[in-house]
């Protein structure tokens, strides 16, 4: 055993140190599907902020590159290790600390998975409001990546859903920020910077987030649209109609039925309206009071007919739940159908058309193709790039994110840019900025030691 | 002329720069109550980021203090400027440049003043949901101190409703960050970065905000109580009922006799209860249906005089937008009862009855006395402060603060830390957090030459 593995195993105890066989495949990736595994030479699995604290301090003085790691269920490469590199685990880091009903937040653990904070808040009828496709991602991995999801619409991304942390600076020092409160003015927001860097700037060992009241009644949308440019236009006309969805979906028709079939979902639409379709849209509303609800969904669904919809069908209970978890797995379908890469560029909704149209033509002008859904609310568009050569997929890739770009969006609404998207972050961002994020990474991390490959790699 | 000026006035033009006693007195002071006035040595009008960026770049050669002012509205001092100074007025960039009604946000020029932001967007029903007392304050200044207001706890402070800015860097180049998106994950964010940094870390010379629909239909609740600590304890059940209030305020009776007085305002309370009350609750409620409206403020009267109330007072129209235009003086009466200053801690919702016993307890032991009111649904209170002797102030200003942090909170919710309130931040901030903090000034702004006594003065 190497003399780092004695003093990391000195700090976080032998049993949960791993080092050379011992360690799972897991560790080294996340679901990027562009990314390649590599096996850190570490994994260490503390139990306290201390622990944290003590294995940064003595990875800066050994040189070793730390990656923090939730779930993994990243789809940037965000926690792949970097070579000789620590994985710092926080999966033994899993309790939630409190579940505060007065100010209406929760206090966990970055461990914590999304299902498991669901269960310890629902029977105060209050829940953590950030749902990323997958339930079983962490809250220190949202904060790593500023995870949206499908009711960041309504409810905003993690960035305003997060109100406070603890965390451990790369030089060892633990530091609080924020806290049970929804607004401070006294100095630079902490808090906020280290949201959405990815594990590069410091590690959040605790994390306070607002909760909400869950609203007892719901129901859904589903309307098909015979003309994918019609969607786009109908997304801010429903968002302008002041309805306040807590979902606002679209899906392209091959992105429907690829999880209908893998889902098995019955949407109840006749094949005749299928095959008129290109694209179809899904929008949720939930209420207090069960007649507002019906009030409104009939002003949604007439909405929509008026926007083009060739059809409006309204799910309620199982049906709409189950229409919405099979959104959720699109992820899933899009791999399984042989995508060789999921991007989520984001771009203001009302270009939402022109990204489209002119991102689809580079796709097919490659021969392969772009398929997709997307919280259409956000202008956050989720496509499955088909494009086996990597040179001419890295050439489109490029074209696509300066199209985002110069239509006013950026590269990733909410998967952040990890090690599948930093490269093309570097090549088409401002010089400025990226020398000013320099500065600010070496701020926080004069040794640079945390998780070095993300945006500067 | 010397040097500076010469060529200072060579970049706005000599009518732009002001000099000597052709500095109005205001370019001196904030609506601070505790921080003396200090004349600049120039005045500088830009009419264009590319003029601001000259200005940086010439006074970090000269080594030339820099201040941004927008109207000048702040109460920490956030404006006021250094010895030998620079005052960047940001007076002339007051254009809204666009009002985007299919993304729902507007573009602007630093220098627009709330209200005429809100006449440039009412025409499309839309608003800008940032509502500080005073409606003469710039976005600028909105985006220098993440200025709150009553309206925060249904839409949030300035960084939840400021999507994008172009800014310049202290060394002078001009970047742009978020843009018309509601959320990015794309690099560390620097929108939310300098927001909040009282013009020490880059100067934005424009804004993209988030506009919101207007709603039709408001209404208000009064409620007086006879007990402090009842209204305190009133206040989570009330924002935990789920109706949403849009204001959610409260005042104790001397504070409210005060602008009841200044504002000739006739509430209807009859004497016999305004005798009883020690503080009364204000909350409002809007909605695009005139009947939801309705049967949620009878819910809300129902619920507040279950919570203790003395009696429950439904105010519309006029009468209710009389009331919060008077809440939103309660600076100048408590300025003209003589106040020595007005601080606005933040604490927990759970926090503030403890609070607030034992705030006005420590004042009342200096012989003075803390009157106030506060945006309470946030756990944001302003206080009065009546303590004549500049070192018993400190003294007992430093307990406040520190009893406000050791409950979870901070120095201020809204206003800033300013030059009135920094030294304390130094005295009883995290050394970890602020010696961080030094590190990011010094990446932006490594002359040092912005509003060098925020923070660190
Ligand atoms: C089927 C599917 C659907 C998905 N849908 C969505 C979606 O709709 N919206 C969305 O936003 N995402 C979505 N995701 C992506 C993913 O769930 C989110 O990115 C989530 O936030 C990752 O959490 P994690 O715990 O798995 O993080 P990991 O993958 O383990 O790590 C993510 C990043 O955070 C960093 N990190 C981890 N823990 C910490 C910590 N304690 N402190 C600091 N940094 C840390 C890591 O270093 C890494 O850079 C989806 C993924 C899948 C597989
Ligand atoms: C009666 C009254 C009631 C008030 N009520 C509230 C309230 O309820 N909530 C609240 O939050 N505030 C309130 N305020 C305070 C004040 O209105 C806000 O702080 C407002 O944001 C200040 O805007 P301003 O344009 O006057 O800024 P200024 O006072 O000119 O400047 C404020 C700070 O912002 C910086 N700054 C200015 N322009 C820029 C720029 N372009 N780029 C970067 N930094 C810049 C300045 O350097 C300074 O540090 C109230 C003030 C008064 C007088």
């Amino acid at each position: 055993m190497g003399d780092g593995a004695v003093r990391l195993g000195g700090i976080v105890g032998d049993r949960n140190l791993l080092v050379g066989a011992a360690i799972a495949e897991d560790y080294g990736h996340d679901e990027a599907l562009s990314v390649e595994p590599r096996k850190p030479a570490y994994v260490a699995k503390p139990a306290t902020a201390e622990e944290v604290a003590e294995l940064l301090k003595t990875a800066s003085e050994l040189g070793i590159p730390v990656t923090a790691r939730g779930s993994g269920t990243g789809v940037s490469g965000g926690c792949r290790p970097a070579d000789g590199g620590l994985v710092i685990s926080f999966e033994r880091m899993n309790a939630v600390l409190e579940v505060d009903t007065v100010n209406h937040v929760a206090v966990v653990q970055p461990g914590v998975t999304l299902s498991e904070l669901d269960k310890a808040t629902s029977p105060a009828g209050l829940g953590y409001t950030v749902y990323p496709g997958e339930l079983s991602a962490s809250v220190g991995g949202n904060v790593g990546t500023n995870a949206g999801g499908m009711r960041a619409i309504k409810y905003g991304v993690t960035r305003h859903n997060v109100l406070g942390l603890q965390a451990v600076l790369p030089t060892g020092e633990i530091i609080r920020t924020g806290g049970k409160v929804p607004k401070i003015s006294s100095g630079y927001d902490l808090t906020q910077l280290v949201i959405g860097s990815e594990g590069s700037l410091a590690l959040a060992t605790e994390v306070t987030v607002k909760l909400h009241p869950k609203l007892p009644h719901g129901a859904s949308v589903l309307a098909p649209f015979g003309d994918l440019d019609q969607v786009m236009t109908a997304v801010p006309k429903i968002v302008a109609a002041g309805l306040d969805p807590n979902i606002l979906e679209y899906l392209d028709n091959m992105t429907m039925a690829a999880i209908a079939y893998s889902e098995k979902l019955e949407l109840g639409v006749p094949e005749e309206i299928r095959e008129r379709t290109q694209a179809y849209l899904v929008v949720s509303l939930e209420n207090r009071h069960e007649d507002r609800l019906h009030e409104d969904i009939e002003t949604l669904a007439e909405l929509a007919g008026e926007l083009g919809a060739i059809d409006v069908y309204v799910l309620e209970g199982p049906a709409a739940r189950k229409l919405v978890e099979a959104r959720e797995k699109a992820f899933w379908a899009a791999k399984s159908v042989g995508a060789d890469d999921v991007i989520d560029v984001v771009v203001p909704r009302s270009a939402m058309p022109e990204f489209l149209t002119k991102s689809r033509e580079m796709a097919l002008s490659t021969g392969g193709g772009a398929l997709g859904c997307g919280h259409a609310g956000d202008g956050n568009v989720h496509l499955a790039i088909f494009c086996k050569d990597p040179v001419t997929r890295k050439k489109l890739l490029t074209d696509i994110f300066a199209l985002a770009m110069g239509l006013g969006g950026a590269i990733s609404g909410e998967h952040g840019l990890g090690q599948s998207k930093n490269g093309y972050f570097r090549e088409l961002e401002d010089p400025a900025k990226l020398a000013l994020m320099r500065r600010l990474k070496q701020a926080f991390d004069p040794a640079g030691i945390l998780n070095p490959s993300i945006l500067f790699g």
